[in-house]
């Protein structure tokens, strides 16, 4: 077979895009920066949105849906929300188009708005003037509300899932009472993206906060997951916020507590999106094409017949079919590929290409011999084996691919963490090893700020439970109590 | 109990949206004419998504996502589609803001798009200027291709849920290399629509075709489901539509046949959207508030405990736990009310304005007796009965009642469905009846506006397998081969 892709070794950024496209997963559309997810690529966000729902309703979250549009005056409101938010956005100001001579349409001037519409970058502004109404007494509270939407984000250089200026989301947006429980929230959240990347991307991910600098704009601490991918850099898969009470103040929500008295309620929100695609993707596939955890796998097993002639089809035919109800019956998702029009090394390939973790060949000699070839995607390797029974095997394998997969990714990342002293090694390590750095820090934006402009690395995050250990800043040399993870990001 | 809703005699748009609002359904935000809707309104949406999402799957659709966002000179490049869809559109037409002097933020005036970008109304346009790519052979075809999304309208007047500037659908758009193929797709889409009416929201639905006047912009032919309301007006409440090869000659669409000969594709589109919500509200519900149908009801069984002291609360939940299990191991969704913030009599209430097909409410006296308290939402009955079994009861009840709801709604329209031969008739019957109204029309589009402008009724559709018989219209006199359905609609 002619390889599709570019390999990752010759040029990491084109082997994705190439993956993304020749896998079918998405592509570029008219619009700048505005992708279309094509139906495979789709059927993967469908999985990880149905398990992620799934995990919010059992923490006790409901989905409700709030506009796509926010009034300009809204972003004034919060300030640092406003510096970082209200700037690279869709702008709605006309309302109405007309025809014009030449048999075309242009916006009609006399149909302009009197506020501006900013297509949300994110919800905030405008759940938390709608909490406003909702929000009497502490028998309100907590809200609990999840939304699965669209948002805008005008940004320059787009890449496929990565960066694209719609891409589709969910936000959390939470109301407490106290800010013991905004914050236990906020955690709490952040525990379930880890948990989801783990038991379902088959991600390893270090949960921590961010720095200052890298806090999301309105919040008073962001937590995040973050991955390595297959190149050593870092990607941000996820984030969870702990707002304070700036979105209440701001829209001047304020509850009753049990006594009477009037305070000000404390607020959350935490988002994932289709940027976890490119998570996806980066994290397991290789140079034959995606690599999918079996749980997040829209096709779990295929079966390809192998066959002469009509009649060695029909036979073969018959006995896939057997197998295909039997790995139905266990609730494996499964294709019966019979398709008389493609040959057999080209179905191996496309479902390579497509990263369906278990691949089952059926020929003569297997009916004959009791037999059956199974081909597992993340290892490449294949095995031929008892016909009898399978469906309880390829049951087994997926449990076993899941972990490998997982386990592969867990080992890459803790081959590429590096300890690192000094600023040379620093440098060094960055240059020639890629991966994490942990590294001690002054603590301060202007070093952060420095490092990065230096060696376009930048912190990642502070784990959770991080060592204390006395140390010097790689940069500054000035005291530091622990270190941090510096990496170059997506 | 005091009432919380105006009476449907006495306002019946006032009791709509009271109900909308007290129940919890939806709002309206501080855009104009966008909603939002609220976690128990979004929670039967889901249930809609849910069901319609698996019907399409089950006829071979799969769902993909294309941009928010469509360039305005694709309106121009089918005639009557830009007639129809460019004019009320929300338009982009910047990227930017920037800090004004005064704190507050203004629109970037160097940031202006060359090109406007229109936020979608529907997704031919993009979509087939997208599958100019996909397509090159008969082998690329059939397409069969959901999307759910937002859409945006520029509604004047808008209602919650009925018409609103921003709602939630779905559309379909397939692509086939036959008329005869596109056309039985544009057919098979209504009929999943109409079962979907019928045996999920207990709504009947008449199946039928546009007049030329109705017909979508850019359509060849326009399928749809009009269901009567308990005002007796209509409500449209999905469209297919068979685009012909409209679409692939404006967007240059072209595949290779067997022969190796070129020819335009062929195209369909159909949705519903939000506005299912309105019609499951105004076509059941009663002045107490929602009456669910079970199948969309987000719970169908409430349990509420009655009790007068800890010693009662403790026996009487334990009792309730019990039987909470026994249902959900049926399937059935059910809330255990233990809240002790509220009295019953509130909980019955809530529950009755929330449409709760069956409540249960558990005393001291039905455990000592074995009994146990079961009202039906639709009937507004009580019955007491053995406890022991009742989740079998309860799991008969609930077929029951989904049929039950049907047949009413089935009857009422029955009962205001009018033929009428006269002019006069006309005038009269839909003054002082209302309903649909059968009646002979000369098959022109101009007979079919003056009685609109005269009346404000139009019609709805010519029903599919409609019977033939020799007759006049209704207005001018002429020759008409069969009735149609002229109603006032939403």
């Amino acid at each position: 077979m002619a390889k599709v892709l570019t390999s990752r070794k010759e040029n990491y950024a084109q082997w994705y895009n190439d993956l993304v496209l020749k896998a079918g997963l998405a592509e570029n559309s008219a619009v700048r920066g505005c992708m279309v997810i094509k139906p495979y690529g789709y059927a993967i966000w469908e999985k990880i949105q149905a398990q992620l729902d799934r995990m919010f309703k059992e923490t006790g979250h409901e989905n409700a849906y709030f506009p796509l549009f926010i009034p300009k005056s809204f972003f004034s409101k919060e300030a640092d929300h406003v510096e970082g938010f209200a700037k690279e956005c869709a702008v709605v100001t006309h309302y109405r188009l007309k025809n014009d001579e030449k048999g075309g349409v242009i916006v009609d001037p006399d149909a302009k708005l009197e506020e501006e519409l900013i297509v949300r970058p994110t919800s905030e502004t405008i759940i938390w003037n709608t909490y406003k109404n909702w929000i009497q007494s502490y028998r309100d509270l907590p809200i609990l509300i999840n939304q699965w939407a669209n948002v805008v984000r005008w940004e320059m250089r787009t890449r496929l899932f990565l960066r694209t200026a719609e891409f589709l989301w969910q936000e959390g947006h939470t109301a407490h009472a106290t800010r013991a429980e905004a914050i236990a929230e906020t955690k709490q959240m952040i525990d379930v993206y880890a948990t989801f990347a783990r038991e379902h991307m088959a991600m390893p991910v270090i949960q921590g906060h961010k720095t200052e600098n890298e806090r999301f704009a309105g919040a008073l601490d962001t937590l995040s997951i973050e991955a390595m991918m297959q190149d050593g850099k870092a990607l941000q898969s996820g984030t969870s916020h702990f707002l304070g009470q700036n979105f209440a103040k701001a829209f001047d929500v304020k509850f009753a507590d049990k006594t009477g008295k009037l305070e000000h309620v404390w607020a959350t929100s935490w988002g994932v999106s289709t940027r976890l695609m490119g998570a996806l993707i980066m994290a397991h596939s290789d140079d034959n094409g995606l690599v999918l955890p079996p749980k997040l796998a829209p096709i779990e097993v295929v079966i390809v017949p192998i066959y002469r002639n009509d009649e060695q089809y029909d036979t073969v035919c018959e006995k896939g079919e057997e197998i295909r109800k039997a790995l139905l019956k266990k609730g494996i998702s499964v294709k019966f590929d019979k398709r008389d029009t493609q040959k057999p090394g080209w179905k191996f390939a496309e479902y390579e290409l497509k990263g369906v973790p278990l691949r089952l060949a059926l020929g003569m000699r297997d009916i004959e011999n009791g037999t059956i070839e199974v081909a597992r995607r993340d290892t490449l390797t294949k095995e031929v084996m008892p016909m009898e029974g399978i469906e309880d095997v390829v049951d087994k394998l997926l449990v076993e691919i899941q972990d490998e997969i997982y386990n592969k990714a867990l080992k890459f990342r803790e081959d590429n963490i590096h300890y690192v002293d000094t600023w040379d090694e620093f440098v060094d390590t960055l240059e020639n090893k890629g991966g994490f750095i942990m590294a001690h820090w002054d603590g301060t934006s202007e070093t952060e700020q420095e490092i990065q402009t230096k060696t376009k690395a930048s912190i990642r995050c502070i784990p959770f439970d991080n060592p204390q250990e006395e140390g010097k800043c790689v940069l500054t040399g000035k005291p530091s109590k622990e270190r941090v993870i510096f990496a170059k990001a997506y």
